[in-house]
């Protein structure tokens, strides 16, 4: 599939986890395995690929406005400072912001821990012909709980099998689900996190929890590894995003959402009325009901 | 205010209709009372504003993240093909998606029919730190069920009232309101149908029921005028927009929304915490509740 290259992989099967097959990453922070070598090779492609995204997303947009029920989730997923809302700005913002709709999950407040977890998911997914994206997500389940002892393992490993039931619930009503999760080694994050507190413009940005579970670093990285491999399924597949340098990151979201976008092969709608009628109608001064 | 020229009147004071002193418009959708004359200084001008258009956004949704209040609305209302999607995609696109919040209102369904008119509104509010964008608004409930005698004109006329007392709640709560109408002549209009009718892949966007609405385009234009009358409040001004050029339309959207942030002077929070302690926690490998 695709224009490229046949001897270049494509993107998805480079960055995809195999389900099952392992609990550590395939990839690690600082691999490039596809893709541009360098930084200004990066944001050339960016630039070169970004009508063709915005394209894809109008059809797809048009589609859902017409009657058509495919949409895209993009999920992100990964350590404070992984580059979340950077990977929002950079990528999502080739595209038209109609057609995104983003949710940010974070610390479930009182009224959504009376609920099931995947509540609080379900009532911020994308309608038809969106971009959905979320900046964490029902994953966050599988990872704070687990990590921070919040509820008995059987409950967390529970939601293994109730997240992929759930995303199969989506996929089979026309959702193509992408999830990133955006990996960075421990000095990057600490890197990150120096950046931030040395810098007033971004001292806002921090949070003295993220020092709580960069403590736990060991442990959030056994959890992702699990949720990967747990539930990376064939529908649904997770990826792995090289993320310590942060255009190899934008540059792999972006052409994940490419490709996928490429491989729906969204169509921009053809009339449910009469052209000619209408226009004749337009001439006549756009009367009701009026013929030619 | 501004930074401008201090000959150069402000794009709000160009552009704000006055409470009750008219029934007709002020402006024509050709004028440009205010800005750049041609479309190359318009987007020259928009490429010069734009990163300060995201660095005050920034700010905002910084403030909101950690406890502010204050956020912006801006509603888009207009005729058909007048330009609320090319506004939101031009302008809008300017700044960070994760900061926006979008909302499209279409014509109401059963569900939200046997609720108060401004229920579904009140659901897409802005978080504190958005810029809330209306495509269509609370205002389509003094427009549509007027023309189309949907309701006794008791009923719509009252709203006048119930809109004004709704938006001084918002702007009391802390939402800056900046309401577009984007205003554009009946011949243009003509042209842009005409355009989309003729256009493969642009057909999908035209709806007979356009026509319908143009043919009561005097109709149309009475509410409106009496609609930014009525409402244009000193705290939730009106804006009328020339429109029918769309180079003239995005760059008065813009500056608006420009002028607005700037009056706002959204600052970027300080820190909540001890940096020097975060710092220390960091070298000590961010043990929980470590000191230097």
């Amino acid at each position: 599939m695709g224009k490229k290259d046949a001897s270049e992989p494509s993107v998805r099967d480079a960055l995809r986890v195999r389900r099952g097959r392992t609990r550590s990453f395939a990839l690690a922070p600082d691999d490039t395995p596809v893709g541009p070598g360098s930084k200004a090779k990066a944001a050339k492609n960016l630039d070169e690929v970004a009508d063709e995204l915005a394209g894809l997303q109008e059809a797809l947009y048009a589609e859902g406005v017409t009657g058509g029920e495919r949409r895209v989730l993009l999920v992100l997923q990964g350590m404070d400072t992984s580059g979340k809302g950077g990977t929002i700005r950079h990528v999502c913002g080739l595209v038209n912001p109609q057609g995104l709709s983003i949710a940010s999950f974070k610390k479930p407040t009182v009224a959504e821990r009376r609920h099931p977890f995947l509540w609080r998911i379900r009532r911020e997914l994308p309608a038809a012909g969106q971009i959905g994206v979320f900046d964490r997500s029902h994953y966050e389940d599988v990872l704070v709980p687990r990590v921070e002892n919040l509820v008995p393992e059987a409950i967390w490993r529970g939601r293994y099998d109730e997240i992929n039931e759930f995303e199969a619930e989506l996929t089979d009503a026309g959702t193509t689900i992408v999830k990133c999760f955006l990996h960075i080694s421990k000095d990057e994050q600490a890197e990150r996190i120096a950046a931030r507190l040395n810098d007033p413009t971004k001292q806002w940005k921090h949070n003295p929890g993220d020092l709580n579970s960069r403590a736990k670093w060991d442990d959030y990285q056994a959890a992702y590894a699990e949720m990967l491999s747990k539930c990376s399924t064939r529908t649904a597949p997770w990826y792995v995003i090289p993320a310590n340098r942060k255009w190899y990151r934008n540059w792999a979201v972006a052409n994940l959402l490419l490709e996928t976008l490429r491989d729906m092969k969204p169509q921009l709608p053809g009339p449910d009325y009469d052209v000619e009628e209408e226009l004749a109608r337009l001439q006549n001064g756009g009367s009701s009901g009026g013929k030619s």
